[in-house]
């Protein structure tokens, strides 16, 4: 543990030691939003009050996060049992650096009224139909890619990749089975205890429908069973890897998207391994339903990963607190945004904590 | 002239002296496009070698800028005559700074296969509606400009705002005689000789139509008979001109748009004048059939003017001679382009006019 337990390495030490040395500067921050219709599923996320307002989880996040309020409703995202959504964290976080996130669609139904870095994606269906994406992916779409990577990473010393996906987890557990990473019971969830045997459930009926053939590519098995943020932020984090070291902003999901560059890169897909890295909450990596570290040692090269050790449990916000029961965990880069906060502009534990309480108790207000 | 003829002032020389002083660095380019219906109307432009290609125009000039060959049609945007679009000075330009544009989307109807930073805008109707944009502009509208004014000024010294909107110089003209400037005969045209008669017809027309009030603002003037990339770009430069300079890339329609800022900003939206100015070509600053001084001197506060140098009359290749007909003036940034590669990158002349015959004649092969 470094800086008194608030940079944390969940895995990898000697590659995460390298990793940090290379960290100077002010990150560039983007969160990319997307559907998937895999959230559709009944009790397959707490990402949102209620099933219907998980359909405005990723707009909601994304106007709190640039304007520290919403438009398209009149509240952010909460857990049903009342734990606000993981943005407060990330705009916290962001505002410490001085920085405003971009936001990055790549296929969202419900598009937040922010300036939106458009790749030109669609939302994905359920992952239950094995075709949950157009694939092949058109040569545009790969274009539009290495150009917003370069944009990401225009006069930025290295650059964050957050995400904000409702249902994720699974299309997250979908992706690493189908890329042959043993996952399951591994993925985290925003319900307590995960939800692991309907999670499972839904992907092994995915992979089924899927049936991929043994020499499928990496796209073509994410296309399958993925969700559009995956590809999307795989192929940016490569890109940027030429030249800047990138931080995945995000716990299992992440490590999904991570599975997927390595393959990619594999298949000979440009990028730079070693400028890849996870960063992920206190939270995820002590998640006793789920086993991060465990994910990433399975990984063909071994990828760095941090926590950001938040601790809540002194919080004078109930709501706050009941983080620690694992209500929430994760979300919106919130791990990678306290991260960059505690490392690079180097905020105390208390101070950091205090900023998101009061970002907390302006919404009660 | 300054640099040897390669950077020349347009109007207001000392304040042209001053801005120039504070251009420090590699500004960031952005290029905001739009469609307005007004450019369906017959020999209204010369943008785009025919009617049904001008709609491609906006799309191809992006898909060029960026990636230096086009994916939604196989050829870049050129004039009836055959002189290829501007875009291929501005992609040269752009080069030689090592920069990349950022395409923004303020309304376009056939949108590029490229990233677009979308502000959520959508197509204007001709103008001879008088009701050419929705008014009042939403809330969101206005908070998705700061929050993307912000991230184009991140991180770059000084920022050029550039547009690509066929039909624009009609608009052009309507929104500074609906500001009470005089605008007639002064346009310039992507047609040689200018197409003065029909523009003040179908903008008579349109202010008839529009009936403003004398009290009607800024921003009710430019829905009534602007085009989508008038407000956007205005509330664009003033929220970046708060921290940084901004120069407008382009000619009369960007005078169009300097006009409407000022007025925004005497009505109190913040900014600050003082960074704001314009660049274009000489082919524009020559125009006989225009007067680009003539209407920056009758604006209520000197907004200073440049022109890049650029003469094509020695040009090895006959297309590229043909600009000095008039045949093609400015257009996505064009002389802006130019104008920082001359000054910020300090090539010459000649080696700038080199760089863009390579891609001309990349085209033709």
């Amino acid at each position: 543990a470094l800086h008194d337990g608030r940079v944390r390495v969940v895995a990898h030490p000697p590659q995460a030691e390298r990793f940090l040395a290379r960290l100077e500067g002010v990150p560039r921050f983007a969160c990319t939003i997307a559907s998937t219709d895999t959230a559709e599923i009944p009790e397959i996320s707490a990402a949102g009050e209620t099933p219907e307002k998980r359909r405005y989880t990723a707009a909601l996040d994304s106007e709190f996060l640039l304007y520290g309020s919403t438009l398209t409703l009149g509240e952010i995202p909460k857990n049903p049992l009342g734990p606000p959504s993981p943005v407060v964290i990330t705009r916290a976080g962001l505002c410490t650096l001085g920085q405003q996130a971009v936001i990055v669609d790549a296929g969202t139904r419900i598009l937040p009224r922010v300036p939106l870095l458009t790749l030109g994606g669609t939302p994905g269906r359920c992952i239950t139909s094995g075709a949950a994406l157009p694939h092949p992916f058109p040569g545009a779409f790969l274009a539009t890619l290495a150009a917003a990577a370069r944009q990401l990473a225009d006069r930025a010393p290295w650059v964050i990749l957050a995400e904000s996906v409702p249902g994720g987890t699974t299309t997250a557990l979908a992706l690493l089975e189908a890329l042959g990473h043993p996952a399951r019971g591994r993925v985290s969830s925003s319900i307590p205890g995960g939800n692991h045997e309907l999670k499972e459930k839904v992907v092994a009926t995915a992979l089924a429908a899927a049936a991929l053939p043994p020499d499928a590519g990496g796209l073509q098995r994410a296309a399958a069973v993925g969700d559009p943020m995956q590809p999307a932020v795989a192929l940016l984090a490569l890109e940027i890897s030429r030249s800047k070291p990138v931080v995945l902003g995000g716990g299992t999901q992440m490590a999904a998207v991570a599975a997927l560059a390595l393959r990619l890169h594999a298949e000979g897909i440009p990028g730079n391994p070693e400028h890849l890295a996870l960063a992920t909450t206190r939270w995820v990596m002590e998640d006793p339903s789920a086993d991060l570290a465990g994910i990433l040692h399975s990984l063909p090269r071994p990828v760095p990963a941090f926590a950001a050790g938040l601790d809540f449990s002194r919080s004078r916000l109930s709501n706050l607190r009941r983080y620690e029961e694992g209500l929430v965990k994760e979300g919106v880069g919130a791990g990678a945004a306290a991260f960059a906060a505690f490392w690079t502009a180097g905020i105390g534990h208390d101070a950091l904590v205090a900023e998101i309480e009061e970002l907390v108790h302006g919404l009660d207000a």
